[in-house]
């Protein structure tokens, strides 16, 4: 029995592929820091499952195709907050940052076009894109650069007649790297000349460290008939298993071709956007609380990695994530040193290899992504095990 | 800003689009019986709210890709309850049916393949094979076969080279037609012959009537290599609303195709997957008890429908829908009549046209659809309108 062509070409999680090793060391006795996965270990606001409890329909029926009446106020009302101004029927809720992203692909893109995504990005672009037909072109970035991408020549130099949109996960993962306002307007001026979509999966939107004012690409309405803003509840209030996203646009035919395919497949968890409707009325001091404890999380991780001779990196503005550059030819070979030969006091640690965050062949093979979702203790001892743990990787090199 | 070629080929849901009139009939007073929608009034089993309401873990973590394990392991407890055998990494816990549908097409189908799907069909069926790049060829059945297909020559006289699957929707939708255990053999036999995978849609499998047997394509191991079996929670613990359904195979190629999809959509709603758990932990005779419920308003539609001169309709056997034929040339025509000029004592009915069902162009525009989802004495009372509501449009016709 023959799969099609599309599945063939995508890929196994590459963030999962060392797990096994993971799940070995520790059958074997040994505490393993997860500085690999994106679940953070903060608690979910209580009034999230409050909400769920207090339902008390007899039956859980089908919620209308576009989300539930509740939560699209909610969430227009969490943009208003932030002085942008949407309505209901702009506000499309999706099955995770993740259904929001598959349907948009699917609704802008034909057979073989192209979407531009700066590299090292999240991984799943490549399989929702492929979804659709469509390419990922990548806007290569660097670690010596904090993995900028914002200049007009190099984004214009990937563009080619079957360009269809720019995706830009701000702040990004795996970088953390933040675009200020004018660089999105800069990105928007080129979107316009070339006639593009902007994708701004913006689902670290409160994350910004330093004194960074939150910024959206939803703050520049003169473009607003090509941005396509997605959005989710699984991080902004650590509620990743609520399934809850959505696609927020101000252009009523792509709305319209979005609720063709959100009606064939009927509603978005009822009960999830209960829960989700309630957490969108939270106070912004609880976005203050929360990013509070990821900047301090992200000191001691910064911190840490700079008292380790060869590694380069720059302090990451936002997310919770950080790439950084390790003295080693093959972080790979080294993750695997750390899993199955090395430990510390029985400790040792897990990050994700870069190479998988990549689309261009052979790079970031030296890069590695932590993210900074456990606490400070942890991070910071975890970091620590990576600097005790290249001594060792490059003691047994001869090195 | 242009959109895809896929989702312009896409269309709005054909069910939902005489809401507008039916919303208007309701403002203006009068009491419609929906008839047309395939939302059950059947409360839901208490241990969903129940399971859900005793959650207590802080963080709603993402669930594993394939489902959590309490989930898998039900399901087939499920199946052996009926002696089938399959293990948990057969089983795929998607976001309803509906992605289960949606995963599989985009599993096995390339650019330009067809899936054959016996019409009248589950409209949705069209919007998932085109997101795939598929295309639906129809296998035609006649009201007056009681809409039948398991005819060797008819269903390979669909078959071309572009051919990978037939789909059986069973029971069905719109039609509760049944297929017999031979019938489904039959099927596979015709599958194998043509190397075509069978995507057996079964959420309506406990829901067949007058004695027959449930049935299912996983009661024939021999053809287990090439069987997708769809379900969902929605139909069977009328809990539509909370997205919970499964593709479940036993080819190994096929299960890494679609966790490769899986892992890239991340998981489906960690609540929404405990609250199902406990549904398919519920005693058997809870199937008996909701079959005997749809049971009796099956046969109270028909009973009223049969009083009807000029009705064809061969009593369905399973699900909770029918469709027949109606002694008027345009169904859509007497639906807007009914709507929007009829009541009697102030009530009225709205029924889904069937043509939507149809891939043909031009059939089905003398069918419709009812879905029988209301207590008895609201059905009856909805099918005695339609019957009331026939007489007085001949009479306008001059009939």
């Amino acid at each position: 029995m023959k799969l099609s062509k599309k599945v063939e070409s995508m890929q196994f999680s590459p963030i999962r592929r060392f797990n096994p090793f993971g799940f070995k060391a520790e059958a074997d006795g040994k505490k393993v820091y997860h500085l690999n996965i994106g679940q953070p270990d903060v608690e979910t606001p209580e009034c999230f499952m409050d909400a769920i409890r207090a339902y008390d329909k007899k039956v859980i029926a089908y919620a209308e195709s576009g989300g539930i009446n509740d939560l699209r106020d909610a969430v227009c009302d969490y943009f208003k907050g932030y002085n942008m101004d949407f309505a209901p029927e702009d506000i499309m809720v999706t099955t995770g940052g993740s259904e929001a992203l598959n349907m948009t692909f699917l609704t802008i893109l034909n057979e073989g076009e192209e979407v531009l995504i700066p590299e090292p990005f999240y991984t799943n672009y490549h399989t929702f894109a492929t979804a659709a037909g469509g390419k990922v072109v990548p806007i290569t970035t660097k670690t010596e650069d904090g993995y900028h991408y914002a200049d007009k020549d190099q984004i214009e130099s990937c563009i080619t007649p079957k360009t269809r949109a720019i995706c830009c996960l701000n702040p990004g993962n795996p970088t953390g790297t933040v675009l200020t306002l004018d660089e999105m307007k800069l990105i928007c001026e080129i979107a316009k000349k070339h006639d593009l979509w902007i994708i701004a999966d913006e689902v670290y939107r409160e994350f910004v460290y330093d004194g960074r004012e939150m910024a959206s690409f939803g703050m520049l309405p003169e473009y607003s008939d090509r941005v396509i803003i997605i959005d989710s509840v699984s991080k902004r209030y650590s509620a990743c298993g609520a399934r809850i996203g959505f696609a927020i646009c101000k252009n009523k035919e792509f709305n319209s071709g979005m609720m063709k395919i959100a009606q064939g497949r009927l509603c978005v968890s009822t009960i999830d956007q209960v829960g989700a409707a309630a957490l969108f009325r939270m106070p912004k001091s609880y976005y203050d609380e929360v990013k509070a404890e990821y900047c301090g999380r992200r000191d001691v991780v910064y911190e840490e990695l700079m008292k380790i001779p060869g590694v380069v990196c720059q302090k990451p503005g936002g997310a919770f994530y950080l790439t950084a550059k390790l003295p080693v030819d093959d972080v790979e070979d080294f993750l695997m040193f750390l899993l199955t030969e090395f430990d510390d006091h029985g400790e040792t640690v897990m990050f994700a290899p870069a190479a998988g965050f990549y689309a261009t062949p052979g790079l970031g093979k030296n890069e590695m992504r932590i993210a900074y979702v456990l606490n400070q203790k942890d991070m910071k001892r975890g970091t620590e095990l990576i600097k005790l743990g290249l001594e060792a990787y490059n003691k047994k090199l001869g090195k």
